[in-house]
């Protein structure tokens, strides 16, 4: 029963780690897009994001057999617990590649991002791809080290989201009114993913240290 | 010990209402700070976020005390891992509060509200308000039909968000881009707060009535 117990949470870190890979992946796929601007690739991102969706109802289904059947205690209960809450981090991180990709398609065929904004979203997206990396690698590892490192990274996202703005704000702002508002809230996705990166990562070092990750 | 874990189970779902309560109060708090705009009232929000924070890792450690050491099952056990759910939703709700208390704060002494938004961003609040005090009162209640009807309040929500856009992207807008994004921000945080409270409702239906709620 031990063993299968143990098997069960293999499956469980697997889903999880699938699920990283999937964020990840939209939204790499949603920066290419909103850049472009490609539609076809931003409809492959809206229609992807039902698998992240799905993987987390199989995670959510999981804990909720694994604690009624076994009835975990320490470290198993608190990995059951850990996996729910990073589930739902990575369905959030897919939800916000989706915004990305529907904020592309809003403004099909012209492009949602104004020129001078293109670098910087660049950045954001190569950024967020960074997180997005370690936090599947430090999933499949454990390395509360490289997790805790992760914040550094949203340190550059939260600078980048600041140049964003100020870019908006100055004076040879030259795009109106719709492309600062598209511009805004392209930025507060990324920085938005970005933190849920950084709790996956936060829970992560509480599962290998126990330390209480801050909200 | 049955008679103890009941008591256990009423004191998280005391929790739950009084964190309830908090968001609502904060929201209540941010709409009017934003509004004035008020120094006082928006730094009073930003300091309360601390105890909705806290209400959190209340709930977060009763119920994993209570899986830990009486490893419940079937509806006993679901209406701890939805407690659990409930509590973060709730606090994102005080975070997004927060938000706004920030964007206020942020262009004081001018308003982050431009006049004619004034009027969309205060039906924003009373939906939100009334969303908040509805989820209150069923955490309370567990009355699964009234959850359900939360729904149509998030439509009014939507319905407002729409309008705030239409207003900004007209061509009657003289606010410059500043205020267009400080609008575009708001609405964004009005709305994601009722998304929240709506969740909230629907994990009370799924509690009451085990149909699983949509993502």
């Amino acid at each position: 029963m031990r063993e299968a117990f143990q098997a069960h949470l293999k499956e469980v870190d697997d889903l999880l780690v699938t699920m990283a890979e999937e964020a990840r992946a939209a939204m790499r796929a949603a920066t290419d897009a909103v850049l472009a601007p490609d539609k076809e690739e931003a409809e492959g991102v809206v229609r992807g994001d039902d698998r992240i969706d799905d993987g987390f109802r199989r995670v959510e289904e999981q804990v909720y057999s694994l604690l009624a059947q076994q009835a975990p205690v320490a470290s198993d209960l608190r990995r059951l617990l850990t996996a729910r809450h990073i589930a739902s981090e990575l369905e959030r991180m897919g939800d916000l590649a989706e915004h990305i990709a529907k904020a592309a398609l809003r403004r099909y065929p012209e492009r949602a991002v104004a020129d001078e904004l293109a670098p910087v979203i660049r950045d954001m997206g190569r950024i967020a791809d960074a997180l997005a990396a370690k936090m599947a690698e430090v999933l499949g590892s454990n390395d509360a080290d490289r997790a805790a490192g992760m914040e550094q990274d949203d340190d550059a996202m939260d600078e980048l989201h600041r140049q964003l703005f100020a870019l908006m704000l100055g004076t040879a702002w030259r795009h109106g009114v719709e492309s600062a508002i598209d511009g805004a809230l392209l930025g507060r996705f990324y920085e938005r993913y970005a933190d849920h990166a950084v709790n996956v990562g936060r829970q992560v070092v509480y599962l290998v240290t126990g330390a209480t990750p801050a909200i």
